[in-house]
């Protein structure tokens, strides 16, 4: 089972990690992790990543992932990018996206017609590439599965999991990872923020990172 | 503010990546990635991460953190590791772990006589190093912050960083990482998991990665 991860530079690196420990815990997954060569790509955190494979050498994919990040503005007008998210979309079985990835997804035509997710900050930039914006931690509509922002794609990866393996397999990884979550502030979706917090994240995204 | 990690082969990249993502976000926070030399170091996800630093050039950190991992077990031998450990953690002003981390801690003696958390399989290794095992999820003990397995490091993120910074600005970045956690199965920890769950993680881990 082939599981396909595109990195790019400037990427939230936790978008990409989160799911990908989880989906390589799954008895048979392969991991490849793609970017255009084989050089280290930076991320958001103060270090880098290593690719496996160079778009040109990849296999078909059953699992398609797409990672965001502040990195996501440049990579969303590079053809390369966008031909290999194509190339690869239009045949995996599970086409899927963290964050401001679906914007990627949604940008190569993937998303089309379908119910997406995406970071808060961004939701509804999904409209403009024809996908419907979906207020949720993980969204499901036929084979696309899309998750929220950064941390929403441990929980992507741990339902895609039950999807590839099953939900017995999914309960075990999730107790191998230990994942019991005790956030210590109620703070983490926009529902539960204040006015203040929200506009300061919006405010240091808008300034830092201009994604469209 | 000068924050680093420890990075070895075959370690758990969540382990690292999850404090690592949220600490980046601290301002003023400038994030070292230690290895005893530049190659890309691989992980327990099928990709690796670059280190920033050698040991050689490391200035004294504020924060020294350490991951855990499969590859634990050889650097808990590697003297030139431990000594690392050792010297950054006599005058970090926080010295931290997540998981198996707090084994590699105890074992440079960073933890003699301090309260500790640790991924709940190793929990109880501690004791032979002369640390105090805890089952809770972030253990507080002076300047001692331990986590427990693998996905606590975020929550072991946002506890530092609101010391590091203010509990406003840690709210802010759990906002930003939309950190409000769902989720699928309600099997995170050893208490909510069944036996037979709980057998088949010790069974796997034992399998492939003996720790001691």
């Amino acid at each position: 089972m082939k599981i396909g991860f595109l990195i790019f530079p400037n990427m939230t690196v936790l978008d990409f990690v989160g799911p990908c420990q989880v989906l390589s815990q799954v008895p048979g997954a392969q991991i490849y992790v793609f970017w255009r060569d084989l050089c280290a790509v930076s991320t958001d955190a103060g270090f880098a990543v290593m690719p496996t494979h160079t778009f040109a050498e990849a296999p078909q994919m059953d699992v398609l992932c797409i990672a965001g990040g502040p990195g996501q503005r440049e990579v969303m007008d590079d053809a390369q990018v966008l031909d290999f998210v194509r190339w690869q979309g239009a045949s995996a079985k599970y086409v899927t996206s963290v964050c401001t990835g679906s914007l990627l997804l949604a940008k190569a035509g993937l998303l089309t017609g379908y119910k997406a997710g995406c970071h808060w900050v961004w939701r509804d930039q999904l409209e403009s590439f024809g996908a419907i914006p979906v207020d949720a931690r993980v969204v499901e509509d036929r084979n696309r599965l899309t998750g929220g922002g950064v941390t929403a794609g441990i929980d992507f990866g741990l339902i895609l999991a039950a999807k590839l393996a099953s939900d017995e397999v999914a309960q075990v990884i999730q107790l191998a990872l230990e994942y019991d979550p005790a956030p210590p502030f109620d703070v983490g979706s926009p529902h539960k923020a204040g006015v203040e917090q929200r506009a300061l994240v919006e405010q240091l995204f808008t300034q830092h990172y201009p994604i469209l």
